[in-house]
C-alpha cells in the first residue's frame, strides 16, 4: 500500500474554501462579461516545443515547467501560464475578428520552490484584448479592476505608470540602454526594498551616484497625479508616456499614477498596472499587467502586429482579502423523528422552492442530528416529528441563536427563502 | 520556431461553447447544492504510488495514466478520475463528518485511444456520498437527475438496477461466480449488440444454452416496473435486491427498472443507474453511477466500513444534447461616430445597470462595426453620434431584424435589462 500522501507543492481545497473561491469567481466572470469579454478554453497538456519556443515564456519558466510524454513518446508539457496557450488559439484561428476579447480562469502548473503562499498548481484568471493599440482599451482596465473590487466589498487602489516613460527618464538619466533592463527589476522591488536598497543594487548595478540620484528624484515622488504629473513633465519633454497616462487618467481618474512602478516582466511596452489594498496587511498586488505589443506578434510570426493589454487577477490573494465567511451553501437540515415519508414531503418542498436542504438519512438520534447539523455550520435545522404531523406545523430551530418557532410549510419556506 | 499545434487529444474551446458549457455546469451546481453537497477541489497532480495503489483504479486505468517527475525526481501522475482523489481526502481528513456529502468538477486525464468524442483531457462532473448505507441516499440521486434535466429542458429517462438482482439471477441460472464478473460486462453491452449477440458472446464464455436462455428470460423483459418487478420476483425469492429497488422505485417513482442494466465497472455492489435521451440521437448514457460500498474502505485500509453512492456526469454529451445556442453573453454594442465621451457615458449607464455592453475602441467605420458586432453575433448595437447627443436619444439596431428605434438613455436601459 502506498503511503497516502498529496503530491508535494499541491493542497485540497475544503468546502469552505471553495465555497469563497466559486464566489470570487463567479463576480470575476460576472464583471468580464459585464465589459464585453467572452470566455475560452484552453487545454492544460501541450506540446513542449511550443511553450519552448523563443517568444513563448522563456528560459527562467522552462526550468520550471513540467515535462512528460504521451504513449506516442510525443514531448508534451503541463501549461505554465495561459497567455501562450491564448496565443496559439489566435494562431489557429485565423478567422478570429478582431480586437479579440477574451478572459480564461484555468490551472496553471510551475515546478518550482514552494511556499505557504506558492504551490505548483494554482489558478490563474486573465482577461486580455488583442489587436488594438487604443489607449481606450488600457483605461477600460482600470474600471474593470475597480468593478470587480467594489463588488467583492474590498477598497483598493489601482497604480498606474508607462514603461515609456521609466524609459524616457532612464534617457533623461543618461543610463545605457543595456542597463536599462537590469534597473527596472531593481525599480520593481522598491516597495520592498526602499530607496536606500534601491540605490545600493543600482549602484551594484554600476550606475553613476548621479544617475542614480537623478532617477530616485524622479520615480519617488509624493502628491496627487497632477503634482506628480506637472513635477515630471518639467523634466521630459514632449513625453509620449506621459501623453498616454495623462489620457488614461483621463478616462479612468479613480487610478494613482505612480512612476516608479515598474513590473518585472521584460515584454511590457506601455501602460502597466498593480492593485493594492488600502491600509491591509496584504502588502502585495493583487491584480497586475499592462500593454504587451511585441509577444503575440513576435511568437506567430507570420508579420502582422497584434498590439495587446492584459491584467491577471491573484485568486489565491484575493481569497484572503476577502472577508467572506462561507460555511456552508446549505440553508436547512430536516430531521425525522420517525417520520421520514412526511419529512421528505417536506424536503421536497423546500428544494422546489429554491431552498439548498439536507436531511438525515441514517435514521440517527436528535442530538446526533443536532451534532451534525452543527459541524456542518448549518444555520437552521427543522424536526418533523408525529406532533408536528399532526398540527402541521414544524419545528424550525435557529441554530446560532437557539431560538425555536412552529411554522407551516409556506412559512418555513417564507422565513428560508 | 515550434510548428504550432495543440498537443494530440486535446482542443481548444470557443467562446460560444464555452458558454454553453458554464450554463450546464451552472445549473449542475445549482441542484448539487439545493441537494445539500458541498464542493471539494482536489490537485490535478498526484502521487504515482497512491493512483497505482492496489485498491485505486486497476491496472486498465493505469497503462493510461499520463506520468511525469518534479525537479525532486518524484514519480508523479495526473488524476484519471476525481474518486481517487475524494478517497485520499477522506483519509487526509480524519475529522470530517459523516456522510460526507460533495461534488467535484475538475479535468482529469487519460492517455489513450482518441477519436472525436475521445479526449486526453476532459471534466468530470461527479457527485458523491460517503458514510451511508442507507436506500434513500441511492434515491436521491434519481431525483438529482431528473431536477437537472428539468432545468436543462432535456426529456430522460433513468433506468437503474441492482447488482444483487444480476447477481441472484446468475445464481438462479447457475453461472459460476467466476464466470458472472465477465458475464457482466458482455451484459453491458446488451443495447449495443442485441440478444443475438448477447448469446454468442455468453456462449463463447463457456455459458451453456440452458444458462443463456434463462438469463434472458429474467433480464430482456418488457413492460412498466410493477410488471418487471412481478415477473422477475415469481423466480428470486427472498431477494435482497428486488426489496432494495422496490424500496428505490418508492421513493423515485419516475425512475426506470432494467433487470439488464449491468454497468460495466466491477466494483459497484448495489443500485446502479444509467441516464438516456427520450427519443433522441444520442444513444449513450448522460449519467451513470451507483452504489459502491468497498471501493473507500479497501483504498484506505484502516479497518473502517465507508458505503458511498455517487453519480458522474458527461459534460461533453450534455452540453451536445442541450439546445442552447449561446453565440455571445454580450448584449450590446456601442457604435461612436466622433462622440467617443459621450459613447463612453452610455457604455457606463448600460454596464452599471448590469447590461454586457462592448464599444468600439478603434476608431472604425460604421460598416466595419456592423460587421464586427454581426459577426460576434451581438443581439444590439446603439449608434452615437452628434444628432443623438443632441437629441438625447439613440438609435438602437436590433441587428436580426434590421429593426430601429431612438430612445433615451433608459429607454434604453429598460428595453436591453
Amino acid at each position: 500500500m502506498a503511503e497516502i500522501e498529496l503530491a508535494k507543492g499541491t493542497k485540497n481545497i475544503n468546502s469552505e474554501q471553495k465555497l469563497v473561491r466559486n464566489k470570487v469567481m463567479n463576480v470575476l466572470v460576472k464583471v468580464f462579461e459585464l465589459y464585453g469579454y467572452l470566455p475560452l478554453e484552453t487545454p492544460t497538456l501541450q506540446r513542449y516545443d511550443v511553450l519552448a519556443s523563443k517568444y513563448a515564456g522563456g528560459a527562467e519558466i522552462l526550468k520550471e515547467t513540467f515535462r512528460l510524454k504521451d504513449q506516442g513518446n510525443r514531448d508534451l508539457a503541463l501549461r505554465y501560464d495561459l497567455t501562450v496557450p491564448m496565443c496559439l488559439y489566435v494562431s489557429l484561428n485565423p478567422q478570429v475578428k478582431l480586437p479579440f476579447k477574451r478572459y480564461e480562469v484555468g490551472k496553471v502548473f510551475r515546478d518550482g520552490p514552494i511556499s505557504s503562499e506558492r504551490f505548483r498548481e494554482f489558478w490563474q484568471c486573465d482577461v486580455d484584448v488583442v489587436g488594438t493599440s487604443s489607449i481606450l482599451a488600457d483605461a477600460e482596465y482600470i474600471n474593470i479592476i475597480l468593478d470587480v473590487f467594489k463588488e467583492l466589498n474590498l477598497v483598493v487602489v489601482v497604480k498606474v505608470n508607462n514603461r515609456k516613460i521609466l524609459d524616457e527618464v532612464m534617457e533623461y538619466c543618461s543610463i545605457d540602454k543595456d542597463k536599462r533592463n537590469s534597473a527596472t527589476l531593481t525599480i520593481d522591488k522598491l516597495e520592498k526594498i526602499g530607496s536606500d536598497g534601491l540605490k545600493k543594487e543600482l549602484k551594484e548595478k554600476k550606475l553613476t551616484s548621479d544617475q542614480i540620484d537623478k532617477l530616485i528624484k524622479l520615480i519617488c515622488i509624493e502628491g496627487n497625479n497632477k503634482k506628480k504629473l506637472d513635477f515630471i513633465k518639467k523634466f521630459l519633454k514632449n513625453s509620449e508616456g506621459i501623453k498616454e497616462i495623462e489620457e488614461v487618467l483621463a478616462y479612468a481618474p479613480d487610478a494613482e499614477f505612480d512612476p516608479s512602478l515598474a513590473r518585472g516582466l521584460a515584454y511590457y511596452t506601455g501602460i502597466v498596472y498593480e492593485t493594492f489594498l488600502k491600509n491591509a496587511e496584504i502588502k502585495t498586488s493583487l491584480v497586475s499587467g499592462g500593454r504587451y505589443d511585441n509577444i503575440i506578434g513576435d511568437f506567430l510570426n507570420n508579420g502582422q502586429k497584434y498590439p495587446a493589454v492584459g491584467i491577471s487577477f491573484g485568486l489565491d490573494r484575493i481569497e484572503k482579502a476577502v472577508k467572506l465567511n462561507e460555511k456552508t451553501s446549505t440553508k436547512v437540515y430536516v430531521i425525522p423523528i420517525k417520520q421520514v415519508e412526511k419529512s421528505l414531503e417536506v424536503l421536497e418542498e423546500l428544494r422546489s422552492n429554491n431552498i439548498n436542504s439536507d436531511m438525515d438519512l441514517m435514521d440517527r438520534s436528535i442530538s446526533k442530528n443536532l451534532d451534525y447539523a452543527n459541524t456542518l455550520s448549518v444555520p437552521y435545522v427543522v424536526f418533523v416529528g408525529e406532533d408536528e404531523v399532526k398540527k402541521k406545523k414544524f419545528k424550525l430551530r435557529d441554530m446560532k441563536s437557539g431560538k425555536e418557532e412552529m411554522l407551516s410549510v409556506s412559512e418555513l419556506i417564507k422565513k428560508l427563502k
